[in-house]
């Protein structure tokens, strides 16, 4: 009689909430998970996890002095002249736990929320394969959208690309500051079925998804400004918490003070994503545009999550 | 054959929006209104515009140094050694736009929004005939819910306290720093109802609602909380955008993060409001609780506002 197969050893996958101090859920999920770790699901593999900006979350404020979410660039991280509290978190968060760090994490699960109304959806910090193929699967599972900030030279530096294997969940709306508990549901639904999805992947019982459709950044669009920089428009009525929702040559973008419409004047059809997000005011941004397309998934992709989740591969 | 009735001279109402700098709806209705009049509907009264805090506006915070909505008090007012940004633009508010100002005004209607789920509302500083006059009138038209912030030791000193009569209109949810188009119409709306009754109590030709339904402020509730200070709690589902929802003895309050449930131990009827309000977490307020009453309007209450709002009366 052969021996029983020896069970897989997984890597513990790393959880971050409160990379931005002022989302309130991320933190809240972890203390949920804390104080009752059935809560993330039969499938979950082991989890640690850590809060991304204490400081920030200490004064419920985005970040102290730069977005902890942007400083994950080498130029940032290798700069000896910058001190800021959040570049100095960075390299302390991949010193500690990135993937060569004292307690190494190959894959993260970073949980933000936004005031947009994109419901529950991922977000990629590029087109990694490993990202993807995890990506896919929770799509294939559950139907998630999936959004790649890619390409823009102004928002770079995601806290995921820190990591060989990591997803964004972003969940909205909700304003900053506070703990929606129907907010903090769904995302908890949306991290257990990424965490069943590492699973599966990792014990080999899932089978690669063929396709996986994305949301790919063209472009931030930001609102009719005066020539003091004062907004002199708002989201157009027909725009206002639709994310997610296609539009064509001369759809409505903004509407002026003086009832002026600003039309979108591309040719193609897009995705306005992130409407409204109140963090992206300073950053000039009213809405990203984006791109839908349907990427094939190499099977090769699920191996190289698989090899990233077993101790010793 | 006698003269034409002269036409009443309507002194002009004040509005005021962006007393809370990260309320962004406030001060854009005051420019789309600089830039088309017409908006404010065919029956509105001659108005003025002033935004409540500039510096804080440009800064897009609540306040700089203290809560220009709590600043109205005559220990405030009069104290000399209270030089803070707030206490400072309260007196000039009041001697440039008080009622015995350099450009003296008697009513005022102050525009906020708010995180929680309260839909359009007006929200009275106390129980003055001239406010609960003018609100009956609005909630005649329309239906308007009302509630009455009084009595809290710790919540005094609103800024409508400091006119002869004044409503706040009061629109949720929308996060903080944003300007959401459909909650800038439902302002707008608000807006133009309060106006008008105002014109019709001014030129005689409102009968005097013989009720009007209000929800007096009862308490605040804090999130429960551990020996640290830190919320250990979250709203319970059941409660999250329920705001104007009548509870009885026994209805969830508030979720731990351990899934104990914290309940509603009166005895009484009693309706949550400013429910996750992100800005009453400072405050340890995580909802209000309110008793509703029906209160009964004395005609010469209309005949108050009416003097208020002629010239030479």
């Amino acid at each position: 009689m052969p021996n029983a197969p020896c069970p897989l050893q997984l890597r513990p996958v790393l959880i971050i909430g409160g990379t931005h101090g002022n989302e309130r859920t991320g933190p809240w999920i972890i203390g949920r998970c804390k104080a009752d770790p059935l809560l993330l699901g039969p499938a979950a593999p082991p989890v640690d996890h850590v809060i991304g900006n204490p400081a920030a979350v200490a004064r419920n404020r985005r970040y102290l002095e730069r977005d902890l979410n942007r400083c994950f660039t080498p130029e940032l991280l290798e700069d000896p002249t910058d001190s800021s509290v959040e570049v100095r978190r960075a390299r302390t968060l991949l010193e500690r736990l990135g993937p060569a760090g004292a307690e190494p994490h190959q894959l993260v699960i970073d949980l933000h929320t936004t005031t947009a109304s994109m419901g529950a959806c991922l977000v990629l910090g590029g087109r990694r394969p490993t990202d993807l193929a995890l990506a896919a699967c929770a799509q294939q599972q559950c139907g998630l959208p999936i959004y790649i900030y890619e390409s823009d030279p102004c928002e770079t530096g995601f806290l995921v690309n820190g990591w060989p294997c990591a997803v964004t969940i972003e969940v909205g709306p909700v304003a900053q500051g506070i703990v929606d508990p129907l907010v903090a549901e769904q995302t908890l639904e949306t991290l257990r079925v990424v965490l069943a999805c590492a699973t599966s992947i990792a014990n080999g019982s899932r089978k690669a998804p063929e396709r996986v459709l994305v949301h790919g950044h063209i472009t931030g669009l930001d609102l009719p400004k005066d020539a003091q920089g004062n907004p002199i428009a708002s989201i157009h009525p027909e725009r206002a918490r639709r994310d997610w929702q296609a539009i064509g040559p001369g759809a409505p973008l903004f509407l002026g003070a003086d009832d002026v419409v600003y039309r979108y004047s591309g040719a193609e059809v897009v995705y306005p994503v992130f409407i409204n997000e109140a963090a992206y005011g300073e950053k000039g941004i009213a809405m990203n545009l984006a791109r839908r397309e349907t990427l094939t998934i190499q099977p090769e992709w699920l191996d190289a999550v698989r090899k990233l989740m077993l101790q010793g591969a």
